[in-house]
């Protein structure tokens, strides 16, 4: 999908967001959103929010002479975070009745974990919630497109499939949800796609081996750097992999912004993080969503 | 209080929403916010957010070419709307126990009426929760700060009062409540201030008759045509009214942005719409404020 008018506002507002994250005075705020300014009137709105969220995280770091990976201590953290989680969320889908489903909505729940969209973002507790609610792990409500019956159907009649990450912390549930996977079909093969350099608080090769995704997948980058896999800046070896998978599953909000429009049958689980994303899925802020786009 | 880089997003926002509303195609609204973003590096940010408003909505109005009173028809429709409740809500007062105290909390509640910092309000349903709540119009967990007791007992004390309107529509809310503070105090002598020029959905003098504020308190314009009383650009007539005021009572956040630091005792009243008055008040978005300056 291309950029919409509203994404600028919060472009303006992720960018104050990085630049306080990474500890500039009031002086250094004020250069970044002055920086962002003047490159809006240039602003190729035919790009997707992932590309642009390319170019003003970068024009941050550039502004403020620091290093380009942001949030490098937030991901670190959420990582260790989502490790300590690892044995209770295992017990939560070794409890449940249906544990793939179970998985599912973990993975989505997970999510929430975006440093980019909700800047004052209580984990804990929204983990918290998620861990105490007994039996389905997504609130009925919140459900507001689920196509889990698409889901388990294609994934039983997988061989090759390809995982496409977002956030660090956030693909500790990814790999509990891909343990599932694999329990429900012994055949598959999966192949884990993080991005290929730092972009907000996006997976890395480091993250993916950080949380041992090595363990239950093949991990890759997918040579795309910004907040989303765009194809148009992937690597030929993600595209092979992209091209010849029969099942893809794409989590988070990016992803679904790079990949909507893209010809191939994909999975989208993600949490609606922003009114335009609402309105595309006619859906709500905080809708928990497993988009089967064919 | 002065402009917080937080405004910055928001005044883009804002912007947005209004071009929109007027009615401009997607090639306007980009002008507008290249527009915005033009004087951004220019912004004085010792400015306060009612100046820095009227500077946003003026540029809306010039890059459009349309007539600067952009809310004229959100504005007469308020009014129209808000008087079809006067019977309902002059009920509500009459039923209660603490009439003073019910129609203070009701003309909070019509701070509502906003279209800076909710675009997409639903009004209809709001009032109707203000009308169908049993006993105090304002639910608990809402009230914030509530000097209730200090506005009963300056208000008993007090002769010439100053009221400074907000927005069209929330003035009817305004009327029931000067009614109930004549009939408390049947001494008092009433000047009911709105602004000078169009400035969002801001009361003009032409609001105030429309909903009979007349009847109640003499009506006169403070001079501002920004979204808030900012007393360097309101009228002598005004100032001399303004000091020798024995009760001030401000409605709105754009009038707590303006007069936060005058340095006469006001009775603020208003319902907490951004993040930056909530971190102000140490409050949270949504609370009901009755905030007494001395």
């Amino acid at each position: 999908m291309k950029t919409h008018l509203d994404c600028i506002p919060c472009f303006f507002r992720q960018a104050l967001a990085a630049a306080r994250h990474v500890g500039a005075d009031e002086k250094g705020q004020k250069q970044v959103l002055d920086k962002i300014a003047s490159i809006i009137p240039s602003f190729p709105l035919t790009l997707t929010p992932p590309e642009m969220a390319k170019k003003i995280y970068h024009l941050v770091a550039e502004t403020l002479r620091v290093d380009g990976d942001l949030y490098k201590n937030i991901k670190k953290r959420s990582n260790e975070y989502a490790l300590s989680l690892y044995d209770q969320l295992e017990q939560k889908i070794k409890k449940s009745k249906n544990r793939l489903l179970t998985a599912v909505e973990l993975a989505i729940a997970g999510n929430i974990i975006d440093y980019a969209a909700n800047t004052s973002l209580n984990l804990d507790e929204e983990i918290k919630n998620i861990l105490q609610i007994e039996g389905e792990t997504i609130k009925k409500d919140q459900k507001f497109i689920f196509h889990y019956d698409d889901f388990k159907n294609v994934l039983a009649n997988s061989k090759n499939i390809l995982y496409l990450a977002d956030n660090a912390g956030e693909i500790v549930f990814d790999k509990l949800l891909i343990r599932e996977m694999k329990k429900t079909n012994k055949h598959i093969k999966i192949t884990y796609a993080v991005k290929e350099k730092p972009i907000i608080n996006d997976a890395l090769i480091e993250d993916a081996y950080q949380c041992g995704l090595d363990k239950v997948a093949k991990v890759i980058s997918s040579g795309s750097d910004a907040s989303g896999t765009v194809l148009s800046i992937c690597s030929q070896e993600f595209l092979n992999v992209f091209n010849d998978a029969d099942m893809i599953i794409s989590k988070g909000q990016g992803n679904f912004e790079a990949l909507s429009d893209a010809e191939k049958p994909i999975f989208f689980l993600f949490k609606v993080k922003c009114q335009i994303i609402a309105t595309t899925v006619n859906g709500k802020i905080g809708n928990a969503i497993l988009f089967y786009k064919k």
